[in-house]
């Protein structure tokens, strides 16, 4: 079926507004069809109330039925076949081959939801018998179980058009945990977000969920944007982006009458550490592998390994050598949407006055490493600030303590790395310590791109690198952030939820007067 | 000992400040001595300084050793023995009796709190083994498990001297994560607040802990509140009082160069729906069970039913006349403060130009009920809006439909009750429904004042209840609050944390490969 460029309400399509934009191509830098519609504020208003009313129902249904769903939009995903491959490809200049294992994350995280939901101790059922006979007063039945918070509005990420956008982690783990979900698409990549979407309706569909369990809007305007997080249906925001983007929505939201959790993942540095003697013993190893991790589909991952401190010794000399002779090696490549690769350009420029060949079309990027000392680190705020591309800073420190000092002077991050020879942490303690302070995942002996996903799987981290460091975009925990507890009171079993009820029907694990049991 | 009137920094007295103020005594509505210091910047500042350094030491004390510190406190508080109940009584006008519950609750809590960092599964840990032989990419290990978040600050309650104060389930919760605290006493009863600071510097003396993981600063200027929620060393803050304090302490956090959560409880108006077979069958029953609950600790509880909601029908007017009837039998109480006092005695103006006698002191408050039709509780706000102290509004609501209306109208809520004869809340299913939505504890046949300490408890509620429907402030869930997940990846034994050893030398419960097991 052709792309309509029209906004889903629903299953209803709708283009009221006059106002249209087009993806570009970014490997030809040049538009291609259809105009896609951005959504004026009665169609986000109409989103928002649909998805309210779909979320009363929805919430209702059954684990098995939100399973089935979940696995539903996986096989119509898959059912898309090339078709989506080649439009996204077409939005993003990934290439095919990423495109594809995305796609197989995309559903395999669809899968793992369903597994997590038809297991169904997601929802950490607890409960404290009553006791009549209790003094002085007598002791009430407690029950609780997590639930649905409500609507969420998610925003689909530039950087991985399927598995972070319409139907990615956040939608996914939504739609998992009981809401009902109005996305957001990326302007960037618009036709691979309506092919998403289609998939998603005919899951729905062949389901019987209720209509405006999933709407998908248009935008370039943030007006778009803005208008879905003040909405006052709107419960909960799930966004992957800069940290411009991220900030505005979450400052709006915190500013509502009812202020709402934002969820925004913004990215970091991802500073990686390389103790000395893992330079000298596995320096040509490390630049080999930080070279491909920063480099990874054109340095567009929020884990790119952004800053690399080692000692400034001849072994670290001859380690720098090596990262810029391979950095020199890895080809231009074409960057997302040409606003990213306009601010790459200028990013580059601002660090460091970079001489190097530019790019053919503007949409290019060219694979740099900026060096620096400690000092030079310490004082320039700039090279703590994460530049999205194909670069990476290199920065000798002049001792071990200065190692402490850098790692003290960084913001908040996803990942923090460190590669450290046998026997070599031991002499490092204070700094793993200042980096646990610092980061939500701290990798060894690796690098941060590639993020497993799995139950123990922690994608967060302190401000700035997301504005709820308690939060996972990625792993079976994302379900926690679109649910609260409801907590019952000596109630009647024909109103508990099913989870809550003596005999545990649904065989799940549950706190019960503080044993854990099944 | 004699009460000094000082801040303490850690174990450090100070009162660079010349600003004083003193406690009130609300039954003679006098002022007693001493006179206390107000904090000035620098003090707060050193104390969130101190705070820092000491947080970095006692997070790394192991889980018995933080359970010992928050037992050794409850322990010293009750060697306090009868100077604490003396004092807190003469600062808000509580009985005896009600303090020496109280007191058995703070300590039950403190009790609580140590067994479940000393049992430690509440770290929720998860493993997920690698496999080098996975194709296309290696698995790496991947383990994460919660830690504490860094300093917080905590604000002592009026309502509750002890349990909701300065070492209330928000202090005992955040110090048993193994966060160090920098608590702003509640200037209503600073005395009360410097024997239980006292009490903690003791125990944490007698249990070697680092100075400075408590302070308390003392503070009747709004402009030490703001500062410490402002200081960048802050991490997370814990609230319990009025909307306007709460919203303006989370406007200020959310502002921050860096947000940090606020988990503010800011009460609410607890609604209960008298279903109409109830009130025929039940009627006096419950009218006595609502006057004891509306007039509890002179209706200064966040959980006290400040609306009652029933069909406008004849068994509803007796039931009306019995809840008139035994309020007017209540006497006059003191209440906690002359502020408090003041704005009950304002409230009540506003709801509906009471002519009721005048209380003796400006410190007393006269038991009111208020009567209201559906149709003028759907169009006076205020009527929906906490008013702190003995009163409550019964509804009559002219159908069944009018229930659902009026219970879509209301606001989030910390608890909502419903009082159901047999087999009558089988008609009401829609309205549970809505009630699920904006509470976070529903009531079956009772009263929401008396919140049962639990692991099942859910002390908390869509906004405006509070600020985050996801926490709670009473209960184990509690301790999540102050703690975030921190992942590690491929990390050697001797970099993780005991929880996350192979062998579980904790024999804590943990996730590991997708099955629960200990």
């Amino acid at each position: 079926m052709p792309l309509t460029g029209r906004n889903f309400i629903g299953s209803t399509r709708s283009s009221r507004g006059a106002k249209v934009f087009r993806a570009v191509n970014p490997s030809l830098n040049k538009e291609i069809e259809p105009a896609f519609h951005e959504a004026v504020p009665d169609e986000i208003d109409r989103a928002m109330k649909l998805s309210e009313a779909a979320f009363v129902e929805y919430r209702g249904r059954l684990p098995g039925q939100r399973a089935a769903f979940l696995r539903g939009i996986a096989s119509e995903i898959e059912r898309l076949g090339d078709e989506l491959v080649e439009r996204a490809v077409s939005e993003t200049a990934l290439p095919a081959a990423r495109i594809t294992g995305e796609r197989g994350r995309t559903n395999g995280q669809l899968r793992m939801f369903a597994d997590l939901v038809e297991e169904g101790s997601w929802v950490d059922a607890r409960i404290d018998h009553g006791d009549a006979n209790r003094k002085p007063a007598p002791k009430p039945d407690i029950r609780r179980a997590l639930t649905a918070i409500g609507p969420v509005v998610v925003f689909g990420a530039s950087n991985f058009p399927l598995a972070f956008s319409v139907v990615g982690g956040d939608t996914a783990s939504a739609l998992a945990a009981g809401c009902s979900v109005v996305i957001k698409a990326h302007p960037s990549h618009p036709g691979t977000s309506e092919l998403v979407m289609g998939a998603m309706l005919q899951a729905a569909k062949s389901n019987s969920m209720p209509d405006g369990v999933v709407s998908l809007l248009h935008g370039v305007d943030p007006e778009v944007s803005l208008a879905l997080v003040s909405h006052a249906l709107a419960k909960a925001v799930g966004f992957t982006g800069s940290h411009r983007a991220g900030r505005a929505l979450f400052d709006l939201a915190a500013a509502r009458a009812e202020p709402i959790p934002v969820y925004a993942e913004m990215g970091s540095i991802n500073p990686v550490f390389v103790l000395p003697r893992a330079v000298k013993e596995s320096g040509v190893q490390i630049a080999e592998g930080l070279t491909n991790s920063v480099t990874l589909g054109v340095g567009q991952f929020c884990t790119k390994p952004g800053v690399v401190v080692c000692l400034d010794d001849e072994a670290t000399r001859r380690f720098v050598e090596e990262v810029l002779r391979r950095m020199a090696a890895v080809p231009v490549g074409t960057m997302l949407n040409p606003r990213i690769a306009k601010a790459y350009a200028d990013g580059r420029k601002q660090f460091g006055g970079v001489h190097a060949a530019s790019p053919g079309l503007p949409t290019q990027a060219v694979p740099t490493v900026f060096t620096a000392t400690g000092e030079q680190f310490l004082s320039n705020r700039h090279l703590r600030e994460e530049l999205f591309g194909p670069e990476t800073v290199v920065v000798t420190a002049k001792s071990p303590g200065q190692f402490e000092e850098i790692a003290s002077c960084l913001d908040g991050q996803l990942t923090a790395t460190i590669h450290a020879a046998g026997g070599e942490l031991a002499e490092y303690r204070l700094l793993v310590e200042i980096l646990r302070r610092k980061a939500g995942r701290l990798i060894f002996n690796g690098y941060p791109t590639g993020v497993e996903v799995c139950s123990a799987m922690h994608h967060g981290g302190p401000y700035p690198a997301t504005t709820d460091s308690r939060s996972t975009s990625v792993g079976t925990a994302a379900i926690e952030r679109f649910a609260r507890p409801v907590c019952y009171q000596d109630c009647p079993a024909e109103m508990l939820p099913a989870e809550l009820l003596e005999g545990n029907p649904m065989s799940i694990w549950r706190l019960i007067d503080g044993q854990w049991s099944q």
